[in-house]
């Protein structure tokens, strides 16, 4: 299929390194020693890690970004082989689990070294979490006899939403092998079958596209519209009048895509009609505001004035799209009040929702990249009307 | 397919009613006046709210579980609708994102009204994390003047140790679905075919047969045999004398299997026969000593009599097995510290491994539930010598 066009999977030494000079050049500024990554994101943006391994919650992972040179990792010895695979060289390693002493005391001997009674650097703002046990963190700074420790979220954060050209190409991929699929769908659901019948017909086909995984697949359905966009399907089975959304998060070589479709069945009523045609515009309008020096906020204020005047009921989900990576969602979003600059290497979704009846929304998604000259579509453009699916 | 046979989806009421009067009866005698749930499955199990929206780290999710009565959902408003449909009745809710006050100050009201002055519990140990910003937490604490917290790891393990027959019988389900499919690999797989591809034909695979998601899937392949287990598969291309291993953990409703097997290609040289063997021999002797009043060590010790006796060079996994349901693993471990005493309702994987030559390993692993009269298999066995495709 697709995969003869696919990206080379990881990335060159370089790209890590670069990552990490970032990171280090950064630290020096905040006054940070060391610092130190618990979540899979985090781990795996510095050393290259990739492995689905992370949904087993009994081992923590751990590692320590020095002032300068490379990431140490301190890993279950299950995953000494896997980490021996990535740039990382420093690989320190505990026979796992023992809840006793889960990496505790080797991870407090690595910071000791990378901190020599600095400061630690560790994420604790929005979006963010420590993935480890609370008593075991505990532990940890009763070991390091108390470190003083600041906010990393904004080093990660500047480093994370701006994607070099390789990450920019894994989820332009991804963003593809989707859209074709999408387009493809009336061929593959119709009338009659279940949404759950139709989950498995899409990720069916998202993975002989060419997708590692479909990672993320929620949707709805309903006579007019749907009502909810997060849920996990049902038995419910599609009728003349129904109106479908699915929304996925597929994956290319550990890099998403989050967009989705929307589809009407034999025919569309008037009110979701226009509810579509809203959000197909107010997508338009974002991407038109979309530019380099732009804000998210200025984004947000422009599809909001196409689905103000469309006459939005209001929006449950709370955002016009947000940042897009190697996870599903990331900083930034496209609210009221995110004030992000948007710059070139920035990949976003444009996500503008409204209520438009009782117990029905609309979402329309699509993928963009930030360039130098404004932004680009990294996923193929949904029709402007509703498509319509039989009848 | 197999969906005609699949078990009702959800529960009904008085399963959430009977989790959360064990929960709350553990909670007065450990001296807890409320707990705070902030994972996934923490917040799936006395709700039975199910989503794969907890991918996204944008927003946190809270339910507090007072003393007595239902529990209180503090959630996003994209989530008020998807809540509204599970049995909870308390649901509070927040226009997210929202950084400034991402729940916090909500949250803080909820508890409050719980705890009146009481003890928090709060999951801090083996296995657990906190799903919401350390900085959120701390401000949380400080709305609150400071509340006495209590390790709620311990009621949740028990509770979510002892599985429903309706949990087994998700379990069960999901179990036979994946079974099937690892029966059937020889018509799909074979020499010649890179890992990624292997992947892609087993993930839609177990789709077609009626698994809801692949959530895991791991593995590896080499000549005489593999050397790691958690990786992602790579463009090696399978050839006669090679050694496969998928590992995978599928979902039906929410509930995992976790199982492995192994196959070799055209021919299968000696020492990977005998360590097939050996892990085959050790699951038969776990399942000998996994009778309800045995400890999980007693598991293990009859597994590594075996691999021992069989010459084992190590086993980097550190553990023979461990729990199994709402995820991919859970409490307890079949190691030899882990007192954990077998009680009916347990279900657990018994996964003996061995490294056996330089860079080879051997991991096999099957399903169980623990009844009043001894183990059952959930998966159908493995055959009792390594499969050999073509040739």
């Amino acid at each position: 299929m697709t995969a003869a066009q696919a990206p080379a999977r990881g990335f060159p030494p370089a790209e890590f390194e670069a990552r990490c000079a970032r990171a280090q050049a950064m630290m020096a500024e905040a006054g940070m020693d060391a610092l130190l990554l618990t979540t899979e994101p985090e781990v795996r943006y510095f050393t290259g890690f990739l492995t689905q391994f992370w949904q087993s919650p009994t081992r923590p992972w751990f590692v320590v970004l020095p002032a300068a040179g490379k990431p140490v990792a301190v890993v279950p010895r299950i995953g000494a082989e896997c980490m021996a695979r990535t740039w990382v060289e420093d690989i320190r390693t505990w026979s796992s689990p023992r809840p006793e002493d889960e990496g505790v005391s080797l991870l407090a001997e690595a910071l000791g070294e990378a901190l020599a009674g600095g400061t630690l650097g560790l994420a604790q703002g929005p979006e963010t979490h420590l993935r480890m046990p609370l008593a075991d963190f505990n532990r940890l700074f009763d070991r390091l006899g108390g470190a003083q420790t600041a906010d990393a979220t904004p080093i990660l954060r500047a480093l994370r939403t701006i994607k070099s050209e390789a990450e920019i190409a894994k989820i332009a991929h991804i963003c593809g092998v989707v859209s074709g699929v999408f387009e493809r769908l009336p061929e593959f659901v119709h009338e009659g079958l279940s949404e759950i019948e139709v989950f498995r017909r899409f990720k069916t086909a998202c993975l002989e596209a060419g997708a590692d995984d479909v990672a993320y697949l929620v949707g709805g359905s309903g006579p007019g519209g749907y009502g909810d966009i997060i849920s996990p399907p049902s038995e419910r089975r599609l009728a003349a009048g129904d109106v479908l959304i699915l929304d996925t998060g597929c994956v290319f070589d550990g890099y998403f895509c989050d967009f989705d479709r929307n589809y009407a069945f034999a025919h569309a009523d008037e009110a979701a009609r226009r509810a579509y045609a809203a959000a197909f515009e107010a997508t338009d309008a974002g991407f038109a505001a979309a530019r380099p020096g732009a804000t998210c906020a200025e984004v947000f204020a422009a599809m909001h004035e196409v689905l103000a005047a469309a006459g939005s009921q209001g929006d449950d989900v709370g955002r016009y799209g947000h940042g897009l990576g190697m996870q599903l969602t990331e900083w930034p979003s496209n609210t009221a009040s995110d004030a992000t600059v948007l710059e070139p290497g920035m990949v976003l979704t444009l996500e503008p929702g409204m209520a438009y009846a009782p117990g029905c929304v609309m979402v329309h998604e699509e993928n963009i990249v930030i360039r130098e000259d404004g932004p680009a579509y990294l996923t193929r453009r949904a029709p402007p009307e509703l498509p319509v699916i039989g009848g």
